[in-house]
C-alpha cells in the first residue's frame, strides 16, 4: 500500500460520515474497502454505468472514510452484522478487517445537540453544554486534522445520523448575518447537531450531503453560505425504498387520468433507524419528506398516511405495504398494492457513493450551493419542485450530458 | 335530439369496434353514451385533461357506434352486467337503454377467418369459405353503409376482438404488391381475421387502431397501405394492467443500477378474453407483447415469465401478482411484489376514446400510416423502440405541444 | 301476508338491534327479508348447514326486526348501498323496499350515555341526562312494546352499535347488588350506553348478544343478573374478518413450533366503524380484543401491533395487511403474510343471524348465563380461555351433537 | 468422543437419507450435528416441544447419518451454502466441518432407475441396466453395512430424492405376492427408484418415510409387506410450506360456512426441487398430492389450480403467492391472499427429524404398517382422509397421550 499511497498523494478525496458506526455508514465503508479489493462487482452505484464513464470521478477505491458518532461501537462487529443479514460471502469479512480497524482510528465522538430525547438516550455520554461557536470550531478541527493526516485534497461531510425533530423556520435562519448572530449569542433553539455539522462543513470549504429527512441542516442562511464560500450542498432525506417506488408509480396515475383516492403506506423495520423513528417527535420529520411527494406528482391530494413502525425481527430489512386506491372510467374503484422488502442500508449506501463522488465532482468544477440535478436522490430535494423520479433522473443525465459537452 | 342532428350533420365520427359484443366494447359504448347524457364525470380519459384542450378533438358525446361481432348477444345486458360490477349507479342504466338499443341495430356479423379454434367455437356460425377478396369487399359495404346511413363525416375503426394466435411473418407480407397478389390467390394462410379487417378499413380511409395482440393486423405490407392511401394506424394491444406497471416500474430499477434478476407475472382473470387466453395458442400472442417490454427498458433479459390463467369467479376484475427479484449493492438481494386489481374493461374503454380522438384528429391532420406519438396505449407499440411509460408519455406530450405550436 | 301472520301468532321471535340504521343491521335486515323472499340462496350462515337441521332453530324469514338508533336515516337507502357496493342484483331492492319500510317504523331513538365524543358527535341530539333508571325504564318500555305490539314469543337484544371507549372494572361491577345501588343512586360514570342495554333486556328476559368490543356490555355483575333471571348472553365482538384469520392461522405456528417473532396487523376501512374507530379512545376498546388472541393461542407474547386506519374511499370494504415473521430450523427467519378483503357488514350479518337463532334456542332449553359453545363467533369470548378457531369451532360442533343426542 | 460412543453403543439409531447431498438432506445433517454441539438451540422441531418429554424418544444428537445420492458433491460446500442463505452464523461451519466430513464417509451411488429424464439428467453416471432383484440386494447390503459398521441399533430411511413422475397403478401393485412375481421377473416399467428403496428398506426390517409426493415408494403391496414385517412406513410429500398454510386456512371457509370459488396458487422457488418440477412429468405428481387438499378439507372442489415456477435466483427460499376468492353473505364476493415467504429446506429438515424419532419410537413399541398419526406432516397422508392441519395434529397429540397412559 505504501507505494500506492504516494502515488495517491495530494488526490485523495476524504469522506467524513456523521453517524459514522451506523447501518449506513458501515455499509459504505464495507462496500468501498471491498470495492477496492475486488472483492466485489463495481455494480449498485449508478456513477458506475457507462454515462458516468470519462467525467473522471473519483474512484471509490480511493475514498478514505472517518467520521463521527454519539455511540460507542465496532466498525469490524457492524460489518460482520451486514455481510450476515445480507447473505454475502462471510469471507470477505477477513480480507478487510484490516482495513476496517483503520477507519475505526478516525472516528470521533459525535455532538447530540438539541437532538431531542430518543437519540440522547443513544450517546455513550451527555451532550456538553459548551458555547455553540467552541462546539462548531471543535467540528472544524476535527475536520481540518482529518484532511492534513491523511493528505486529503477534498473532503465530502455527509449526514447519516439519526432523524432529529424537525426544527420550525426562524427568523434568524433565513439569511446568513442573522444566523451568525444567533451563533455568537449560543442561541441552543435555533439550531440541532445536523445545522452544526453543516456549518462547520460549509466553513471548512467541505461539500456537503444531508442524507437524512433533520430540516435543521439545510436552512435558507446555511445555503446562502455554501453559496458564498462555492461548496456545493444537497438533500434532504436518501431515497431509497417506499418512496423511490412511489415516485415511479404515482407519476402512472397522471399518464392515465387515473384519480388516486387514498395512498396508505406501513413500513416496518427493525434498525436502529426503525427505533429512532419509533418516537412521534422524530417520526415526524420522516413522514413530512415522504408525504410530499404524492400532491406534487399529483398535482392534489388524496387521503394519504404513511406509518413508520419499529419491529425489532426485521432488523435492517424494511418490509413496506403500500395501498393505492384509485378510480378510472365510469367511476370504477380499483387498487394497486406493493410490498418493498429492501436493506435500507444496502440501498443508501450506493446512493451515498454516488452523491460523495458528484458533490467532489461539482466542487472541482467550481460550482456552489445546491446541485438541483441530484434531486432523485432525494426524498426532499431542497430548491427542486420535480419528484417525478424519472423526471429526477433525466435531469441528471441531462447535467452529465452538458458537461461532457463543455 | 333531431335539431342536433341536423346541427352535426357532416361532422360526426363514427366508431367501428371489432368484437362490438364484447366487453371492453360495452364499456366504451356505455362510458360515451353515459357522457353525452353526463350522467358521469368526464374523468379516465387523458383527452379530457387540460392539457388537450383546445386541439379541437371530436366530442366523446359526438361519436356514433356501429361494428361486428362473431357472437350474438344484448349490449344492454352486457351495459347491466358491467354497471353492476364496477358498483356503478344502476339507474344510469334506464337512461340510457333506447341509446343502446339504437346502437344494437348497427351490429354486423363478423369474421373469424383463420383466427383459431378457440375463438371459432364462440362464433354463433361456423366461418363461410368465401374468396378473401369477396369477404374483404362485405366488410368495405359494412362501413360504406354506417358511414352514409349516418352522415358519418371520418370512420375510424378500432379491433377489440379476442386475441388471434400469432401469424408468422411470410414473404407476401413484407410489402403491398406481394400482399396484393396473396390475396388475388385467395391465399387463406396469409391472413387472419385482423387482417381482413385492417386491410379493408384502409382501402376505405379509415383510420385503424389495433388495440389486441394479434400480429396480423399491422403486417408491414398494410402499414405500407396506409402510408400510400394517408390513413393514420397504430397498435398493438392496449396496455392496461400488468404492462402498465411493468413498464412504469422497470425504469426505476435502471435509474438506480438495481439489477433485475427476475419477474414473474401471474394473472388471473374472468371475462371472455381470459377464456380465450387459456387456450395456449392465442396465449402466445399476448405473451409475446407482454415480455418484449423488460429487455427493452431494462437492456437486459432477466429471467421472466408471464402467466395467464382463466378464473371464471373474477368475471372483468383481472388481478396480477408480479414478483420482482433483485440485486443491490454488495450483491444483496431484495425484493419488490404488486398486485393489481383492476377491471380490465374500464381500464381499456377510455383508452379506446382516447385513440379514437386522437386518430380522427391525425386524419384530419393529413398525417398518415404509423402514429408514434400514441406508443404510451400500446403494449407493443408498432415502429416504436422506446417500452418506457414515462419516455412514451412524454412523447405524447410533445406532440401535443408541437400541434399547439404549429 | 295477513293469513300468514296468523299462523305464526304466537311463534314469531323479534330482533332488538341497537344501532339499526348502522351498516352491519342494515345488512342483516335486507338478508333476512331476502331469504324470506328467497331472493338469495340460504347461503353464508353456519346454522344453515346440515349439520343444524332438525335442531328446530326459529326460521330467520320468521324474526321481526326492530331497535334504535342514535342518528337518523332511512333503512331503504342503506340498503340500496350495500346492495350496490357488493354487486348484487340491484332489482333485489324493489322486492324488499316495502319490507324494509314496516321495519323502520319499529326503530326508535336511542341512547348516547357516557359514550365518548366521537359517538355522540354521530348522536342526532344530545344525550338527555336524566336519572339512569329513568333511562333503562325507557328502555325496558321500548322492548316491551315491540314485543306486544307484533306478538313476538320471543325477543332476542343484539349490539351493533359503534365501539365504545373502554369501560374499567369499578368495584361496583363485581355483583349484582353493588351495581344495583350504583344504579340507584345514577352513578353515571359506572354505565355506558350497552351497559344500560344489556341490564334493561335481560330485566325483560331478553337474551343479549353483544357484537362489538364494548368492555361495558357485559360486566360481571350484568353477567350474573342474566344468570339468575335464566337469560342467556354472549360477547364480545364479532370475528370477522383480520382476527378470524389470525386463529384460524396462528394454531399452525404452534403445531409446526415456528416462533412467531413479530405479527403486526394493518386494517384500513372507510365505513362509520371506521370514522368511530379513528378515534383513539374508541380503537383501544377494539385493539385491546383483537390483541388477546395472539398470546393466548401461542402460549407467549410476540412483538404484536394491530392499526386501524380510516380510509373513506374504501367505505364498507374493510382492507387488512398482516405480516408474520418467524423463526424456524438454525434460527432462519422467515414470512407469511396475507391480505384480506371483505366486506365487514357481508361477513358481520349472517353471524348476527346464526347468533340471534342460537339465543332464542338456548332460551327455549332453559340455557341462561354466558353461551360458551358460541366462542368462534367472537373475537374476545366471555369466560372462554380458548382462542383457536378451530377448537372453538369444535366446541358449537360438540353441543349441537349433544343436545341432538338429550 | 470415543467413551461416549462406547456408552452409547447398541442404542444408536441410523438414518439413511435417499438424496443424501441434496438441500434438505444437508439441513437435516446440518442442524442435527449443530444441535449435538450445542450450537444452535433445539427449536423448530415438533418433538422437542413440551408435549413429547417423558417418551424416550431417540435424541436427536445421537443420530449417525449416511445415505446415497445419484450425483457428485460435497456436503461441506452445501452446508456453508445452506447456512449463508439463511443468515446464520458463518462460525458455526468451522464447528461441524469434521462432522460433515465423517457422514460424507457414509454416502454411496443411488440409482435413478425409471425416474424420468429430470432426474437422468442429474445422476453423474448413467443407470445400470442390471436385473431388478440385484439393484435391491445392492441397496439391502448397503444398509446391512451401514449398520452394522457403525453398531447401530436401529436404521431409518427417508426418501428426500427429487420428485419422480407418477406412476400408475398396476396389477401388480395390489398384492405383496404379485408384487415379488413382478420383482423376480425384473419387470422394470413396474418399478422407479422409490420402490426399489422402500422395499428394500422394509426387507432389512427398516421404518420408512417417504417425504417426496413420488407414488411409486409406498404402494399397496410395499405396505402390505411393511405390516407383515412388523415395519412401520408413512408418506407421502412433506408439508413444509403452501399446502401446509391451505390445510390451516381452508377448515376457516368451512367453519363460517363461506363458499370458496377458486383458489389459485404460485408456487416460484430455485433450488434442484424446483428445477426438477420444471419438467412436466415431475410437476405431475407434485401438483396431484398438493390439490387433493382442497377438495377433501371444503366437502366440495373449487375451481383450483397450483402452479410452480423454476426461478434460479430465489434459490431454496420458496415463494407462494395464494389467491382465495370466496362468496359470503348476499351472494357478496371477497378475496383473501397470502404471500409465504420460506426455506423450504428449514421447514422441511426438522420435520424430517421428527418423523426420524417418531418412526424409531414406533417401530420399538411393536407398530407396523401406516402411521396414520403422523399425517400432519404430510400434503397427501396414506390412508388417512383427514386433511385439516388441525385435526391431524389433534391426532398427533391423542396418540402421544395414548402412549402416555399405557
Amino acid at each position: 500500500m505504501e507505494g500506492y499511497e504516494l502515488i495517491m498523494k495530494g488526490k485523495r478525496t476524504g469522506v467524513w460520515l456523521i453517524g459514522a458506526l451506523g447501518s449506513i455508514s458501515t455499509t459504505v465503508i464495507t462496500g468501498a474497502v471491498s470495492l477496492r479489493r475486488k472483492l466485489i462487482p463495481p455494480g449498485g452505484m449508478v456513477t458506475s454505468t457507462e454515462a458516468f464513464e470519462g467525467l473522471g470521478l473519483v474512484d471509490t477505491g480511493d475514498l478514505v472514510f472517518g467520521g463521527c458518532d454519539v455511540r460507542e461501537g465496532s466498525l469490524v462487529e457492524a460489518a460482520r452484522h451486514v455481510l450476515r443479514e445480507t447473505s454475502a460471502d462471510p469471507r470477505i469479512l477477513g480480507e478487510i478487517e484490516e482495513d476496517l480497524r483503520e477507519v475505526e482510528q478516525n472516528i470521533r465522538t459525535g455532538t447530540t445537540r438539541n437532538c431531542g430525547e430518543a437519540i440522547e438516550r443513544l450517546a455513550c455520554f451527555p451532550a456538553a453544554h459548551r458555547h455553540v461557536r467552541e462546539e462548531i470550531e471543535g467540528i472544524r478541527e476535527c475536520l481540518r486534522h482529518f484532511k492534513s493526516s491523511h493528505s486529503l485534497s477534498e473532503l465530502v461531510v455527509v449526514n447519516l445520523a439519526s432523524t432529529e425533530p424537525p426544527l420550525a423556520l426562524m427568523d434568524c435562519h433565513s439569511d446568513i448575518d442573522s444566523f451568525e448572530a444567533a451563533l455568537d449569542r449560543s442561541d441552543v433553539d435555533a439550531v440541532r447537531a445536523s445545522t452544526i455539522y453543516a456549518y462547520a462543513a460549509i466553513q471548512e470549504g467541505c461539500p456537503y450531503i444531508n442524507f437524512t429527512p433533520s430540516s435543521g441542516a439545510l436552512l435558507p442562511a446555511v445555503i446562502q453560505l455554501a453559496e458564498r464560500k462555492g461548496v456545493p450542498v444537497m438533500g434532504n432525506d436518501g431515497k431509497t425504498g417506499e418512496t423511490l417506488v412511489k415516485s415511479a408509480l404515482a407519476p402512472m396515475f397522471v399518464s392515465r387520468n387515473l384519480e388516486v383516492l387514498s395512498w396508505q403506506g406501513f413500513n416496518i423495520l427493525g434498525n436502529m433507524d426503525g427505533r429512532v423513528l419509533d418516537h412521534p417527535d422524530n417520526q415526524e420529520s420522516k413522514i413530512k419528506t415522504k408525504d410530499r411527494v404524492l400532491s406534487k406528482i399529483l398535482g392534489y391530494t388524496p387521503h394519504s398516511r404513511v406509518r413508520i413502525d419499529f419491529v425489532p425481527s426485521l432488523d435492517d430489512q424494511k418490509t413496506a405495504w403500500d395501498f393505492i386506491h384509485f378510480r378510472g372510467f365510469l367511476g370504477a374503484k380499483m387498487s394497486l398494492q406493493f410490498i418493498w422488502q429492501g436493506y435500507d442500508s444496502i440501498l443508501a449506501a450506493p446512493l451515498v457513493l454516488d452523491l460523495v463522488r458528484l458533490a467532489e465532482f461539482a466542487k472541482s468544477r467550481g460550482e456552489s450551493g445546491l446541485m438541483p440535478h441530484l434531486a432523485s436522490y432525494f426524498k426532499a430535494p431542497v430548491g427542486v419542485e420535480e419528484y417525478s423520479l424519472h423526471e429526477q433522473f433525466r435531469m441528471l443525465m441531462k447535467y452529465v450530458k452538458r458537461v461532457k459537452e463543455e
